[in-house]
């Protein structure tokens, strides 16, 4: 399984409102190209919020991590490049880099941890089998 | 009826990642500082979101204006003055001043309204018992 | 003149974070939606913030009106408008119109007032040299 | 050096606007409490932005991590703990502990890392003088 990976590229522009007094995207912002990442993903690969609800269930975020390393500036573009990670347990692993469109230099990488839930807002401490399907879909089970 | 009038002020505090690039608060901002003093109103006088809700009423924004006179900037701390405005038709209005706190400048004003929706989001062309009842409570009305 | 209008058509998606707890898009986040457009209409027609800041210009919002007419709902593309209106004034008007893409529906309007200032922050009462030659160059005067 | 803790406690009430769909703040938004918190301990113990500044500092955000434990809601009040961790690096590292005001319950933890720039944004590779005496000052270093 080694082999199987599950990427996208999003390309976002930095906005006006997105930059802060140091004339850098402030850091809270990147949040949202994560998101806007994540997304992309997820229209693509059927692992939108959209289809979660439609399973029944919710997957909020529970632990972010953002390394920053250079700077994005207004003007500049991004590209987000969202990866699945795999793992066993009953969560969605994501790591993202951040890179300057201008010359594909890595300025920022990432890793989000989301967890599912149920409607009643329950901890599902065993994988969904929507996911398990998803997963075996994308051949990272079989 | 002319000589009532409920208000309320709240401070806020510019926060870094509310500046732009100008140095600046952005002016998108200034939505979540009416937005403070609205709910901060709420609280006080019993128009809160929550009210709403547990009165079955949801109350989108349709329509807001601001005039901004002068800048406000990392450091500084605003007062919003929140006014209820009577009207009425089937809405909530409130006028706002914004004031730089250090010396009380009117930096801004702001005016917004609200309609009613019932929970299955039809728009209500009558002032909802609820209201009519809040307004005669404080005296808008007899 | 009155035949003459620049106009530019951007999309953008809602994003997860722009959607309130009425599952619709929070009134506020129309204000970045508006300024997509203008950076759109300033990348393509010369009027970005680098043009004015190459032209020692700044050009602050003083006035922004926006009226919500339907709500935009989470996985909906919206098209903004972004329309130059022109005035005499030493001014820089646009009005927007906010449709959902699905079905062309008409969800907002509005309308937005920058002044010009140079980079001491003063106000200019006339209008700047480059704006008159940018007006000149498309058409809007003589 | 291990008693001595520099800390302090910042309440934030929820906005509107930072719910989202779900009904709980948005897990972005975590990232202006942090901020909320951070700013307030520069103000108390002489680290703020503009002390940096005056001292030709930039201190960019280069690492957060965050957990997430439990949600907060509309209506809830968080109390960020923001503390000081002592480092030889030539760095400024902070803790945060985020706690729902009701009851006290620890609801997310959270790390930053910052920094140091000259206002040429070249990174210092050893701690600054002004920080050194900050660090003198409150009893971590001799």
């Amino acid at each position: 399984m080694d082999d199987i990976q599950l990427s996208i590229k999003t390309e976002v522009r930095v906005r006006f409102s997105e930059v802060d007094t140091l004339r850098i995207v402030w850091h809270g912002n990147y949040i949202k190209y994560l998101e806007d990442g994540r997304e992309e993903f997820g229209r693509k690969y059927g692992l939108s919020y959209l289809d979660y609800i439609n399973n029944n269930l919710l997957t909020p975020i529970v632990k972010v991590n953002i390394d920053y390393k250079y700077p994005l500036y207004y003007g500049d573009k991004a590209i987000i490049e969202t990866t699945y990670v795999y793992t066993e347990a009953a969560k969605i692993i994501f790591d993202y880099k951040i890179f300057r469109a201008s010359d594909n230099m890595l300025v920022a990488t990432a890793n989000t941890i989301q967890v599912f839930l149920n409607m009643e807002r329950e901890l599902l401490l065993t994988t969904p089998r929507f996911f398990e399907a998803w997963k075996r879909k994308w051949g990272f089970i079989m």
